[in-house]
């Protein structure tokens, strides 16, 4: 069994409106000195079997296809657990 | 300078009709043995100066009021980096 994580965040150069809006409401509540927040998806997928070279050549492409818009996010793959 | 990452995900008991559509989207474009997909929010808070204890309670309390619905998700709170 293998557990990867997907972390999917628009590029920095990219606008975040829900991310400032978090940012307004966090200062809003009482948390001083926020000076940026930005908002993004995270996947957890479970994986039967180990996570072979092949495997993870497969996974990544479809994080990029798939999970993330490379035109306006950035993307990382990252095995949380392989046993 | 400290980045602390707020990640919220669905509770394990709770349907995530999200993640079974990016299973079902992965299995069929190719990747064999996809057992479980989660799909949740990830936060990157940029704050000025150093995260003491006290902005840390704060911290804590605005994550699970503002940035999670305890009722139906849980999160994790970690300082990625502190400098």
């Amino acid at each position: 069994m293998a557990r990867v994580v997907v972390d999917v965040m628009l590029k920095p150069e990219i606008l975040d409106p829900q991310g400032r809006a978090v940012q307004g409401a966090l200062t809003r509540l009482g948390l001083a000195g926020v000076s940026d927040v930005r908002q993004g998806k995270r996947f957890e997928i479970t994986l039967d079997g180990d996570l072979d070279a092949d495997r993870e050549t497969v996974l990544n492409r479809l994080a990029e296809e798939l999970l993330a818009n490379p035109v306006i996010e950035d993307f990382t793959v990252r095995v949380a657990e392989q046993a």
